[in-house]
Order: structure tokens, then C-alpha cells, then sequence
């Protein structure tokens, strides 16, 4: 799923990925759906256009939705889009999402009692649509399965290809988009990352972007 | 730098990276610059769009070709954007590539005597063009930095970055979009895989993507 100003790489990181399932003869098609298909700006200079409206998609059997910032948390009071997902949950069999895609699913209604993670400084926003924040890479909760931020969504993917079509397939599309990463510093430390210190930032953004939605505003900072 | 075919998270990967550095008030400004800045069809059923065609973007400071498969061959045959990067690359810091991206540096005149790497199925491509294959996430060889294949662009921008505004600001960077890879089942094992296997496959792309150009294609096939 796209929508306005999500993070590119939240969408095009785990679309690279399920996209090779297509290549496989086992009937998968992924498409990119919106509420249009024009192109719609990212967080990133590049553009992105989705295949397909929501009309054209109404019973996916996967729906990945990307995070953002000030765009998510539009998203989040987004009638049109938030219909879509609780209409598409009744019938699909994963309902996914990477980085702040989370809270929107959070929005929709579909997190309440699940497990579930978000990008890393926003994870106790979870906790305030009935969800448990859960800090791993990704977290599976059956139909519900969320990512942590931005590039989690290249290992989510793997993760829903192998509940898709197994293991050996997803080593043989890991193989293709040559993912063995080597992260010039190593992995992140957490133990240095002071995550309270960033919920002025996060609070920022959130008051700028719902200026015209105070009640989700205000839900989302108390 | 965006061209009709591209694979997607060639460009995405160390654009969401890169685009992170206009945040820091260094007077860095990243865009995608192409022919022109109507949407493009990638591998993927995403469309991309340029935010600048090349002729407003003369003299980039870096510029990043993203690989793919028949666009990229494609590419490797289009008199427009082979001057864009031969002009770019006479003022140009750093001359850079994802995956197959190199192939395109190559058939620009770019990689004479260079050691660069690309995607592991066309490696062997390189010395075609007068430079040395090397099997590394990525290749540093001063102004020409390459990388392997797809997923690699988020190891090089990072190391981008870090030759752009230090280590302290990659660092930063890494953790905002939060890349703390943990692939399924781990890194590849290139043990297993037997790369001159796919070979045919490799010429059965080229054959049928440059028909229309067959002196690249008997270079590159020879």
C-alpha cells in the first residue's frame, strides 16, 4: 500500500522482495495499491505510483503498509484508507506493516490485544490502541505480522515469503536481491540510544502533522 | 539517478540514506535526476518519478547509477545518459553504482583500470570494459565506488556518507533508518552457490534486451 509522503524505502524494500515471488509460478501477483495512481511524493525526493486503486484490490491475500512521519500520521485519520484495511483484514490472510505503518494499522482497530513493533522511537505509541510494543526486528502475531523501522522491511519480507512459499524459496529470492548485508559500522548499538530523549521530536512531529485531527493528536500525546 | 526498467531498491536503498544527510544543515541536497520527471516503470510494480531532469542537475557532486536487468542493458546503450555521467564525471567527487549500475559506469568508458564489483550474477561483465571483477559488498577505488547487487546500495550509502560528513553522522544515519539487518536465515552461503550456472540465463537477458544494439550485446556476450 502507498500513500502520501510514506517512506520510500519502507515500501520499496520488502516490494523488491515479494515481488520475486511473482517470478516463481506459484499464482502470487503483487501490485502497489492507492487511492490513485498518480504519482505521490515520498519522504525522498523520488516520486512513487501504485499499480492499482484500492476499488481494483478489495480482498488481498497480504497487505503491507509502509510508515512514515508527517504522512502517517495523516494516514492514520484517513477514512478512505483505514476502510480499506479493516474490509481488507476480514478476508486476508497477512495484514503487515513496516516502521510507523504499524500505528495506522494501530488506527484502524486491528492491533488491539496483538503484539506488535514499530520504528524504535515510537514503539510506546503502540501501547495506546491496546497493542504490547514488542522491540524485535519483526514480530509475528499470526495474521498480524509488524517491522521494526524502515529497513526491517527487507527481513519482514523474507519472514512473509517463507510463510508464503517456504524456506528454500526465500533463500533463492535472498540470493537475487543479494542480501548479506555488511553495515560499514556492524549493527546498531542500542545500549547508546536513549530512546525517551526523542519523544520531544516525536511529539513535534505529531502536533505539526495533526494540527486539523486534535482528538487523534491528542490521543497519540497523552 | 532514475531510468526506465531500473531495479527499485538499487535507487531506493541509498536514496532514503542519502536523503538523510539534507537533515544535518551541511548544504547537502540530494534529488533523482533522469531524462525526464514523468513516472518510470521499474522491475517492480511501483512506478518511480525524478524530482530533476539531467540538463538542471549538470554538475552533481555524486552521483548513483542503479542496476537492473533489461532497462539496464538498455541504458548501457543510451547516448543521453551515457554524456550525462561522462560530463558528470569530469567534476563529479564520486562516481557511484548499485548492483548492474556498473555495467553502466563501464559502458560509459568509467571503469578503465578500475576495480569495481556489481551484482554476483554478471561480475565477470566488468572485465569486458577494462576493469577488475572484485567480490566485495562494495568497492572504494577512489572517485569510482561501486556495489554488489541490490540490497548492497544500503551498505554503500552508508559508507557514502561516511566519506561525505564522517562517521559520527553515518552512524546517525543507520539508526534513524534503523539498520540492524537480520536476514531469516542468516548471511548467504556463497559456497552454495554455483555461479557459472547461471551463466545462460545472464545471455538470455542480454540476447533479448539488446536486440536492437548488437555490438553491445555481442561485447558483452563474447
Amino acid at each position: 500500500m502507498l500513500y502520501p509522503g510514506a517512506t520510500a524505502l519502507d515500501l520499496i524494500g520488502p516490494l523488491q522482495v515479494l515481488a520475486a515471488l511473482d517470478q516463481f509460478g506459484l499464482g502470487f501477483r503483487t501490485v502497489v495499491v492507492a487511492e490513485h495512481t498518480s504519482p505521490m511524493a515520498t519522504d525522498t525526493p523520488a516520486g512513487l505510483t501504485a499499480s492499482h486503486t484500492f476499488a481494483e484490490v478489495p480482498e488481498p491475500h497480504l497487505v503491507l503498509v509502509p510508515g512514515g512521519v508527517a504522512g502517517t500520521y495523516r494516514a492514520m485519520a484517513d477514512p478512505v484508507l483505514l476502510d480499506y484495511l479493516r474490509v481488507a483484514a476480514r478476508t486476508a490472510r497477512f495484514v503487515t506493516s513496516v516502521c510507523t505503518g504499524s500505528l495506522v494499522l494501530a488506527a484502524a482497530g486491528l492491533l488491539e490485544g496483538r503484539r506488535a513493533t514499530t520504528h524504535w522511537t515510537q514503539r510506546d505509541l503502540l501501547a495506546k490502541f491496546g497493542a504490547t510494543p514488542v522491540a524485535e526486528r519483526w514480530v509475528d502475531d499470526g495474521q498480524i505480522i509488524t517491522a521494526a523501522g524502515v529497513s526491517a522491511g527487507i527481513d519482514l519480507a523474507l519472514h512473509l515469503v517463507e510463510r508464503l512459499a517456504g524456506a528454500k524459496i526465500a533463500r533463492q529470492v535472498q540470493l537475487f536481491v543479494e542480501y548479506d548485508p555488511q553495515p560499514p559500522h556492524g549493527p546498531l548499538d542500542w545500549s547508546a540510544v536513549d530512546i525517551p530523549s526523542y519523544r520531544p521530536m516525536v511529539a513535534g512531529w505529531i502536533g505539526e502533522a495533526l494540527a486539523d485531527h486534535p482528538e487523534l493528536r491528542d490521543r497519540l500525546l497523552a
